[in-house]
């Protein structure tokens, strides 16, 4: 599918209206296919990471004046030679200088292939290459601190001490093999066992951190549920509009998705398109067992209850928890209107005033508790992509086997088998192991111009 | 409203998720606030025009792994110190990082900002760094050449060359009012006459210019009218599908913004919103003079009246001329499906078959010259901009008042007013004369981060 020996070209920036665009070019020609259509300093003779002002022309014509970035191979993002061309930030301009780079010789990028030759210029391991695309990605603290760690090799670090680890052990027990006519055995059963042991809770530590990790990477999903009047619509400014506050000014920051956006101790939390619920919020309390209703409420993360604390009786709440415990929801009790009377209270409860914003803090707070905190700790690695939790399982399945075969003392070479596997899938993380397919799969799925 | 001492940041690349997203930072604290941030080479002890890759941190924490662009001044766009930080293109991410180098000092840039620096410190007069909003703003070639060629002084050493040599003559004249008692004339009164002929002419090619300048600025409005079954959508279609294969692929190109533009010999054609026209056609044709239909016509720059050769009489084309001529709308008689029969022709009309896209070339190229070349050479500079085209129409009042004041031989000091207001409104256009809320004005219509 790709061609490493092209050099390629497209717009590295976001498509739109700003000042400058960055049009990135990479490959052995990176330089040359430049050379060509700028008219300046002769980029060739430049040293690497140095800025050069000059023109874009087309033929007599003048595209634009531009600020060219020069890397030379192998001190660049992809290890080639990598020229940016910064102009200004028109599209039409931009597609002009595209085309105008094409036309000359290079290709134009597919996809992720920047990153991807990065990948196979072993700039970055392949759990490092999707951690950059995490990380463009990234809306919150959160998010942005689990890919960092990832794209700084802190995942590959962890996977990498548990492959030297069992190589070492791959490599007596297949020599055994060779002299398996004499009995003899060079890996020691015992430490093995503790290492498959000490590997076994890493790969499970790593594997459940991905809960965390997919909320993190996605958002919390939060469902405000409640009777009318129950002062969803406050409770929903109340949340609200404290963030807006702290929105910045940059143009384009979209208010629509924003809206539905709270950003809890750096992790976010999406209010699901309830509008289903909040036009028919009766619907749901009252006949409860809705399959709609229910099919909403099991997809959010966390569902909060809120009730008039005022009006409410007691039956009718433990009505509604009896059915969160049933179908296993998450669930939150807001207790509302603690400004108007504060009426006998359950321990298991939240009591705010929306109307006065009192406690809001502390629902936040508990929204973040009940999903957040109730995961593993949030140092260290985090996995945040179903890619490395898949493989993660086979790891974890495969260390099972080879535990199971020395419990029963089978056969060197059948747990030879169970430890190359272990490997192969410790390898596919970070593509040690891998397939072309496999590649041009995973890079497809991120942005032109990465 | 501009304080010129503070350090300003901006995003400068458009909104949105990309590759790599730029933030500028441009005062004399430039480096000193990337330095607190960036985690790498001190960025004071490197030469101007390099890059360095290194980490921007908040405390302990990363933020990014960003390239740093270093521009010392006065080698600059702005004129000052300059930083550009490459990040990843993560709306969060790059948010963050702008927050921290105010924390550290520097201010949120207003829109325009860096460009009237730039124009503040001497490196473009205010006719260029307009050139540079429309640059950004070019979708055309047409449009993108005419700001190159400002941009690049093309006008700005027009009207310098004009106010030299009135400048000389003034001086002289106003030499004179020293000796007035004396009744000498140091300046020649014929050459001056021929002086203000000649600055005449180039003043009323300048502005005529404008009406070129305002279609390759703003594109050209075509409506397409005609009865039901005359062939518009296939029409449209046939003149836009062409148009759509050479759409280049590059993301988040709107399909929406092109469906309904044209871009012909590198000028911009606007198929302006005539759903009320097309729809309604027979109401456009039948009851002619209807106000609504009048204005939507109107409005347009140019009319293509699209008829079936096969079924309209003769009398109902020389109906819609009339009307056409009447009203003084620009339009273009096009008989449709030649493919079927061809009638008697009429001389002034275009023939097409808009089913096989046969003439579909011709039509355009009949657009392009009916609009475009109608007016003046395209060559040379071609003003675009309604505050020139204003302050031009200024100069032009001032040169007939010298030529009068001249013809009636008036006192020397009254034709050095009229001079020294000649000068003023050139100045005008290039920032030599201008006031403090005249520019934050213009300046304020640029995008942030320019």
């Amino acid at each position: 599918m790709y061609n490493i020996n092209e050099t390629i070209v497209a717009l590295a920036t976001p498509p739109g209206i700003g000042a400058i665009g960055v049009i990135r070019l990479s490959g052995s020609k990176a330089i040359e296919v430049t050379d060509k259509i700028f008219k300046g300093k002769k980029l060739a003779n430049q040293p690497s990471h140095t800025l050069h002002f000059g023109k874009i022309i087309d033929g007599e014509k003048i595209l634009d004046e531009v600020v060219v970035s020069l890397y030379k191979a192998p001190k660049s993002y992809t290890g080639e030679d990598v020229v940016e061309i910064s102009g200004h930030g028109s599209q039409y301009i931009l597609e002009q200088i595209i085309n105008l780079c094409i036309a000359n010789g290079a290709h134009m990028a597919k996809a992720g292939e920047f990153t991807q030759r990065a990948f196979l210029n072993g700039k970055l391991d392949l759990a490092q290459a999707e951690a950059v695309a995490d990380l463009i990605a990234s809306q919150s603290g959160a998010a942005q601190q689990a890919a960092m760690h990832n794209l700084r090799g802190g995942f590959s670090e962890e996977l990498k001490a548990m492959r030297e680890q069992l190589i070492k052990f791959s490599a007596l027990i297949e020599l055994e093999l060779d002299f398996s006519q004499e009995d003899v055995e060079f890996a020691d059963r015992t430490q093995l066992y503790h290492l498959v042991d000490d590997l076994t809770g890493t790969a499970i530590r790593l594997a459940d951190s991905f809960r965390l990790g997919n909320v993190i990477r996605n958002g919390v999903s939060v469902a405000i549920i409640g009777k009318p009047n129950a002062g969803k619509s406050t409770l929903l400014n109340a949340l609200l509009n404290e963030e807006r506050a702290i929105v910045s000014d940059i143009a384009g920051t979209t208010r629509d998705t924003i809206e539905e956006t709270l950003n809890i101790n750096g992790v976010l939390f999406r209010l699901i398109d309830t509008a289903g619920i909040r036009e028919h919020t009766s619907d749901i309390i009252e006949s409860i067992g809705v399959q709609r209703s229910m099919d909403t409420m099991k997809r959010a993360d966390v569902v909060v209850y809120l009730y008039d604390v005022n009006t409410t009786i007691p039956d009718e709440i433990e009505e509604q928890v009896a059915l969160f415990k049933k179908e296993n929801i998450k669930y939150l009790l807001v207790g509302n209107k603690i400004d108007i009377i504060t009426h006998p209270q359950r321990e298991d409860a939240i009591y705010i005033s929306a109307k006065n914003k009192d406690n809001v803090q502390q629902l936040k707070q508990a929204l973040y508790k009940i999903v957040v905190e109730g995961e593993i700790n949030t140092e260290g690695t985090i996995i945040t992509n179903a890619r490395h939790y898949a493989s993660l399982q086979e790891v974890l399945r495969s260390l099972t086997d080879i535990k199971a075969g020395l419990d029963h003392h089978i056969a060197s070479d059948l747990i030879a088998l169970d430890i190359r596997r272990c490997l192969f899938y410790l390898g596919e993380i970070t593509g040690e192991v891998t397939t072309e397919d496999k590649l041009d799969y995973i890079f497809s799925k991120f942005c032109i111009g990465k």
